[in-house]
């Protein structure tokens, strides 16, 4: 791995500005799991009604794309949901199928006939949750936590359990209870913001704990109500989580969780190598354009790689900084998908040169100060077109080339 | 504030959860102030093109929603940009007016001639930046800036000094030159994460370290190209940063920056009081709406507070708790804006419940069970909507009223 390549004094060193200058041995952001929810928790978004041919098409689409595990709604919600969780499971793919039950013996005796390789436990423990939801307290949890795990467990398949509303919890309970299932041999414990608050050193604090305290993996949900969680889910990567959910555009209850993209855009700026060797970033488009039209909703503007807008510069500064080096401002492969343009008040004369030897023309750097002049001057009645600019340029060549003083004025002269 | 309201042993302590513990004398989460950018890094935004007037109008609407400082395309750009300046400078709004140039004697003259209240100053500093844009090193920037601070100073106007890139700057050279300005006077130093790369521990570090050798103000600017913009905010206010950069909607460079809802939400979790008293939160949807429309794009689906779904619960487990009590699942005020949808598969019949009663019907618990089983059917051939489920509701409420067996047997029977 190129990030990660020095030793000194027998500690592994980065080059890496976006890393700590030595390793940090808890740190898991070059080794972990995606658990992709687009097909559970992406279901309890306000749009998301998806058919059983719809929901195979997006699990083939994660598997493909190269997700470890696909959480799937669970499958005592209704007949059909139960159905379609045996559909998948038989689909034969290579990422593990997972479904998400309450931490109930009826549920989890639906669950385990489904054929999934896993199941995801979980129960509210927040003092909020334990007086409005559900009402037990921590021993009765504690005791129906057990039976349900040793039932998943003697079925030979995988069991997670999680609290709900992590951070709202009271932490003893909390620890307690992760440690007693960590005994009991559950496959990972979970942490879940279930309401969207928490924020990321208080998230690599509470991870960081619970790494000391159990030996089993560690998942982590964070829903995106107030910004964080990407930033949540790199703080736990940090901090010693293994296993990160997401979903495609992100989606889910409210404004939905961690998104697969921007997950993807974030760890490529810890170790590219991991992530483009782990998945197959090229088709996330795809991807996010399958979700997007099963759910009705637009890809933002502002998505993270895929939006329209991810890799354009505008200000005269960068676009030249871009045309020179473009690691300069961008970190995200901008030859593979960015331009710069240059139609507008803000350009510089870099990116117009830039723009100019692409057009194979030929003009002197002070020919194309004076371009650029001409074109902030039109840009400042309208946004001017990549057309327009290249058909000003020509014009101006043309003019130029021909060695006609009065036709180069004409060009350069407001009209 | 009610958030930080006890004390224990002369220390002030937290009742909330998302707050450290005890209070962090560093931290300026609950005393800061927002310099709005969307006339600067938004007019950067591949599709901003505002004339004056829209120029006017979003300026207008910021100082009404209360950002403390609204920030200026630099009136070097283009003379249309400088005429814009000015009319803005002229219009006595209560919050003030930047502007932000290069480091250089040029841009500062134009610059202190349109009115402003301060001039925000930029020179790149990371060694990417030293190569490929302009070529100058440490002692010939630090020469340039102190030309520049002096000049400014000497108008009697702020000054701000950031260095650009940041995260990838030598950390002894950036520390060194932000000492030499905060001797000269300037206002605030600034730190940038231009390629939207850094990670909020990373960011809490530096601002920390910053903290400790400047006495002067500290403002930050974060792209958000990995998803950490806001979190990377709020790790900046944890570690003692007083100004936050946003625009509307985040637009800027690429997929932007901080966006000014976003920032809302998140500070809104840490101190709402402080959050209300300071800003219209309520003028936030139309804001963004405004400058929507000003760029030509969409509000994303999933925006913070104003996106269609930011309110929208789906699951039973949710809809249930909710109702009870809003702060179970909800931190920014869901009966402002939310709603509960129920007619899909997930629903729970606690959620049918309480639509039973804001419809005014009378049903017992069995009642409803057996309605939301027939709910959850139909929901698995087709979403209903809450006009499908009112109907729905109000015809076995109808038959059951009536005692007519065969009539309840019919709305409940598949047809």
């Amino acid at each position: 791995m190129t990030t990660n390549g020095i030793k000194e004094n027998g500690v592994k060193k980065t080059n890496n500005p976006y890393m700590p200058r030595y390793e940090d041995l808890l740190s898991r952001v070059s080794n972990f799991s995606i658990i992709e929810s687009t097909l559970r928790e992406g279901e309890q978004f306000a749009n998301a009604f998806f058919d059983t041919a719809k929901k195979i098409e997006i699990a083939k689409a994660l598997d493909d794309f190269g997700v470890e595990y696909i959480e799937l709604t669970s499958p005592a919600a209704s007949d059909q949901s139960r159905q379609d969780c045996s559909a998948i499971c038989n689909l034969g793919l290579k990422a593990k199928i997972l479904t998400h039950i309450r931490c109930h013996m009826d549920d989890a005796r639906i669950a385990v006939e489904t054929g999934v390789d896993g199941v995801d436990v979980v129960i509210g423990t927040s003092s909020y949750l334990r007086e409005f939801s559900h009402g037990k307290d921590m021993d009765y949890i504690t005791k129906q936590a057990t039976e349900v795990i040793n039932f998943v467990k003697s079925k030979g398949i995988e069991v997670r359990f999680s609290s709900e509303d992590s951070f709202r919890s009271d932490l003893v309970d909390l620890l307690s209870i992760y440690r007693t299932v960590d005994k009991l041999g559950v496959n990972r414990v979970g942490i879940a913001d279930t309401v969207g608050c928490a924020n990321p050193r208080q998230v690599y604090e509470l991870v960081r704990t619970l790494r000391g305290v159990v030996s089993c993996d560690i998942e982590c949900h964070f829903h995106n109500d107030t910004g964080c969680a990407i930033a949540n889910a790199y703080a736990a990567l940090e901090a010693g989580a293994t296993h990160i959910d997401t979903s495609v555009l992100g989606i889910g209850e409210r404004n939905g969780i961690t998104s697969l993209g921007g997950l993807c855009a974030r760890m490529y700026t810890a170790n590219k190598d991991y992530i483009k060797t782990k998945y197959k970033l090229h088709m996330l488009r795809d991807l996010e354009n399958l979700v997007a039209d099963a759910v009705s909703v637009q890809v933002p503007f502002n998505n993270y790689i895929t939006g329209y807008c991810a890799f354009t510069h505008k200000a005269g500064i960068h676009a030249k900084a871009i045309l020179n080096n473009p690691s300069t401002y961008e970190i995200l492969k901008p030859e593979d998908f960015g331009y710069v343009s240059i139609g507008h008040r803000l350009t510089g004369w870099n990116a117009v040169k830039n723009r100019v030897e692409q057009l194979g023309l030929t003009l002197t750097d002070d020919q194309v100060k004076k371009i650029t002049a001409k074109i902030k001057e039109l840009a400042d009645i309208r946004p001017q077109s990549m057309e327009d600019v290249d058909n000003l340029l020509r014009d101006y060549h043309y003019a130029v080339t021909s060695g006609d003083l009065s036709q180069v004025e004409s060009v350069l002269s407001t009209n």
